[in-house]
């Protein structure tokens, strides 16, 4: 149309909306590189805990898609930045070997001391008594919890698995405080991306109606929903309206230039 | 006094009430046998889920305290109740070896058949992702999560360590569904506990507020604090008024003979 578009932002999720698996969503490729031209900045949220940025750019990048870490945002970016905003001067990482590199900057306690803070991600199999009893008895002594993500499950190879979600539970439920999440949908999370972004106005778009639309909406951003991904095994929970549903991704550009030319 | 007294049972807990680690609260033998003359029938109630109720029987007499294994009440012998009023053909077993025995009428499945509900106790250190995953399956396959008790935490010697509730809590998170709890407070325990009394009144002598007071009476008991065992680390929640306060069990006797005559 050659019209001016209203500056706005742009935050995608990744898994679901551009690719599942290892097959890209027809059309994804062409449709990131329009939305890049239509906004005025684009980020990539994701609620992974157990990839770090490169590697998410990496898997990326075998797709097809061009994309740069300081482009993705996940929660252990968001669990740094909580961390520095609150002067946290020792954090203890209970997360993946792959996720190690994102936390790099927090200050780690040695085995003794105690802490101002527990990061707790998926460690899958490593989950065990010892290791939630010494989590337990760093929060007992006053350090914060702080889920990467609070999922309750996922779907592993082998079936249905505990997620963060549920291990976090156990312990809040044990010191009767709740951890704070620093994945979607937290309106920290939502918070800090537009900060990140700087614009007024945003669109989320995600495959997940709760942690994507709802908490986006949640924090005053659109919500658009896409019907690849997540979106075919999960029932529409009736306390979130998508400002749109869209088939994929491939139908976001064109809508978008709709809505915000002027 | 030589008067007639109306017919009244007792539960009474042991731990904290009786004794304390291996040693008698002063005056609790005499006590305990006065509560046997003064009662229409007495029943010991405890929520420990490690040991058998011949294990209690065996430690109360070392401790000097006569008492029938028919007379102990445990979380097991409730969970054995209701999975028999249930119908229940196949339950899985979580819990300690010493208890197994206390949980031996029940029909306990094939590795890899379904199952109707899962039993779960302290498994102290065995509490791992694998055990956790495989529960979590099957309830997510359609079996009930029956917990023995549902505490937050206990004081192991190596420190402060998560019990029961803090496991039945990540499970009930990731299923959406509360635990049925047979132990105290729950109802279903103390129903079952004045169902076997036989009689219409019945008064719970007890160290915890909560466990012991505050369930007794919410389902309609008295329900009388001792001074002693776990009342010296808890302050009194103000949702909970005893019946009555006493320093010991050995006060016990004298207030229910005045009460109770006639």
């Amino acid at each position: 149309m050659g019209a001016a578009t209203a500056e706005f932002g742009v935050l995608l999720d990744i898994d679901g909306v551009l690719y599942v698996g290892d097959e890209p969503i027809a059309g994804a490729h062409d449709a990131l590189a329009e939305l890049r031209g239509l906004a005025g900045d684009l980020r990539l949220v994701t609620n992974t805990t157990s990839r770090s940025r490169r590697e998410v750019a990496e898997h990326l990048g075998r797709l097809g898609f061009d994309a740069s870490i300081a482009e993705i945002i996940t929660p252990a970016a968001m669990a740094v930045r909580h961390c520095e905003e609150q002067g946290h001067e020792s954090v203890e990482l209970v997360v993946s070997e792959g996720l190690r590199e994102d936390l790099a900057a927090l200050p780690t306690p040695s085995p003794s001391a105690s802490v101002d803070a527990v990061i707790l991600g998926d460690v899958g199999d490593r989950f065990d008594a010892a290791l939630l009893n010494r989590v337990f008895r760093r929060l007992m002594d006053g350090a914060e919890l702080i889920a990467l993500q609070h999922n309750r499950y996922w779907l592993r190879k082998d079936g249905l698995t505990l997620d963060v979600g549920a291990y976090a539970a156990a312990l809040e439920y044990a010191t009767g405080r709740e951890a704070i999440v620093v994945g979607k949908p937290s309106r920290e999370f939502f918070d800090a991306a537009l900060a990140e972004l700087g614009l007024e106005q945003a669109v989320m778009i995600g495959d997940d109606v709760e942690a994507d639309v709802g908490g986006a909406m949640a924090a005053g951003l659109a919500g658009v929903l896409v019907r690849t991904g997540k979106f075919l095994q999960k029932a529409l929970p009736p306390e979130v309206t998508p400002t749109a549903i869209v088939d994929s991704i491939a139908d976001v550009p064109a809508m978008l230039a709709r809505i915000f030319s002027r």
